[in-house]
């Protein structure tokens, strides 16, 4: 095997089949009804051609993309002028953000994170043979403009990694950051947006700056607001010459044609099932309000998680509630952890179990000053 | 991008949408509606619970997966002692393919492969940083033991790619072959397998020289004789060591809950899937027959696809067949052209456009002598 794989373990939050499971940032809410009927539509008609490869160039879902980002962009009143051959597309914005890598990255090349964030990114970088370098977040794990331009300066790096919302604080930047750092190199320069629909009020997607930055690429998912986790569809946004040159290193017909037609018919139902997004984001402030008021500090969250600390040991508050069925995530900043918004039951299941643990306990947190 | 990237195209034969598509090695025969009416009622329960992130370690199918495997082997005669933790999957045989590429390639390693073979390998090879060497099969595309260990010992490769079937020759090699080149070297083996169910009789797979061969690989897929291309979904067979390493390689969550649903489902109806295979060697052995009869070169075929040569102008005579809506494929060999077995009615179509055409213009074939 590589040698720089020796000794390494396999990604993955620990699996458990608990009752509320509030750790991998899933949407905690199945898809409605409505949209499950015309999944089951769609499908339908696509079973008995699949002795056939599928659309290798995702046309069909390449436009529905660009319709439903039209409307995120338009609301958020930033109106982006977006094409197909704009659009790419992949299983799991982790597959996407890897063929950007692949293509820009490779050995020799250095790629610049600001960590905590996604843990894939340095996973994604340096399985291309790229050298990853971190740079840590102040504090309050905010990010300005002035100190990240000047670290993009320093290191030069041939891709940059932005997270916002960020995983796993929560925060998000302002379009003036990811200016200074596209300003400060002349590498890619990647935002992504995981949770972006989660930011209430909206806030413009990096997307609005795409015009005249042929660097730039925007990646999302469905993972999360469009609870589409098990479907595995990330995609990205960029200049036409930047998406065409993931052509290059994308496996032909990467995209079932069974996951093109589901992608698709839930962005038709975009309206439904982002309502749920307000109820997600009403339980991640309740948690928010909550455990601040018991005394953890609370980073302000643009996502559909929370990042807390203030525990003195992150590994027995994980077991206490493991042992009450309520899966939350370590995520390996000390005193810290990581919950997600879960529906209204999970959410008062959860905050009844800090309540009784810290009842028990008080040594959950730590001393005061 | 990458230095080595510029300059290339992107992998893929042209698409055109003509009634007789005999160019990317599909299953003819559409999934049978018994088939459908499964797949229909699997996927049923599963589109609500989308929400969550499917199974990483995909353990429905892996069992699957043996349980079908145990019936190969048996009726080729070779019992295989298999088990779950033996099996890899992947959007795909690519990605399976790229996996282990990545594992146990990269920069500074050498992948070595006999061509012509699948054109997908070296583009795997290289897309991990590792160098692609290549050993040139002589004139009837044939392997023997004695040669291939021969060379493997010369170039001691870190990974050799075997295909048998090969693509795009269509002939099979036997487990010496395989195993001259395992014991000849310290890498690993990979035998892509995808064509095996198209061998009449059942030839034993390279699964049956996997005890005592930590270092064998054999790669299968579910897009040709299951008619699944449209679902992507390939596999391999290793030592539970090696299958171990690819985790720390693969995206997380890389096959969708319906992959993996549909994949089952395909599996429990292997028998019913299969049946068309004979048709299709049917079809295959009708068009090597009718092709040598009007002058062609015929290479022997275990595949779903034939080879055959001594043709003056492969552009021509594939311009030609499109000029009467069939598509076949021109893959980059001199004087040769690859064509897929049809269904009854496409291959019909085929052969009668090929006495039209060689009617109009005898000179198609190359000169006697």
């Amino acid at each position: 095997m590589r040698s720089d794989l020796v000794g390494l373990k396999p990604y993955g939050a620990p699996h458990l089949d608990v009752p509320v499971q509030l750790n991998v940032n899933e949407n905690a809410y199945p898809i409605p009804d409505v949209v499950v009927e015309s999944m089951r539509s769609a499908v339908d008609g696509h079973f008995a051609g699949l002795n056939r490869y599928p659309d290798r160039e995702f046309e069909d879902l390449r436009g529905h993309l660009v319709s439903y980002l039209d409307g995120v962009n338009r609301r958020a009143g930033g109106a982006v002028d977006l094409s197909p051959e704009m659009i790419w597309a992949g299983n799991g914005s982790n597959e996407v953000l890897s063929h950007i890598v692949q293509a820009f990255g490779g050995p020799g090349r250095t790629v610049l994170g600001f960590t905590p964030s996604y843990s894939m990114h340095p996973l994604i970088a340096t399985g291309t043979g790229a050298s990853w370098q971190s740079s840590a977040r102040n504090d309050d794990f905010a990010l300005d403009a002035d100190a990240v331009g000047a670290e993009v300066a320093d290191v030069d790096p041939d891709i940059v990694f932005l997270c916002t919302p960020n995983n796993p604080t929560g925060t998000s930047i302002g379009l003036d950051v990811i200016e200074a750092a596209y300003d400060n190199c002349s590498g890619i320069v990647i935002v992504d947006e995981a949770y972006a629909e989660f930011s209430r009020p909206a806030r413009p997607s990096a997307m609005t700056l795409l015009a005249g930055r042929p660097r730039l690429v925007v990646s999302r998912t469905m993972s999360k607001a469009f609870a589409c986790a098990g479907l595995r569809l990330g995609y990205a946004i960029a200049a036409p010459e930047l998406i065409d040159v993931l052509r290059l290193v994308r496996l032909p017909y990467h995209l079932s044609d069974i996951t093109q037609v589901l992608a698709c018919t839930a962005l038709e139902h975009a309206d439904v099932l982002l309502d749920n997004v307000d109820r997600l984001i009403d339980s991640r402030d309740r948690i928010s309000q909550h455990l601040r008021d018991v005394g953890f500090t609370v980073f302000p969250s643009d996502s559909n998680f929370v990042l807390f600390g203030n525990i003195s040991s992150p590994q027995t508050l994980w077991q206490r509630l493991l042992d009450r069925g309520i899966l939350i995530r370590d995520i390996g900043i000390t005193h810290h952890a990581r919950v997600n918004a879960g529906t209204e039951v999970e959410t008062t299941a959860f905050l009844r179990a800090i309540d009784e643990i810290l009842g028990e306990d008080p040594g959950i947190l730590l001393p005061a000053g």
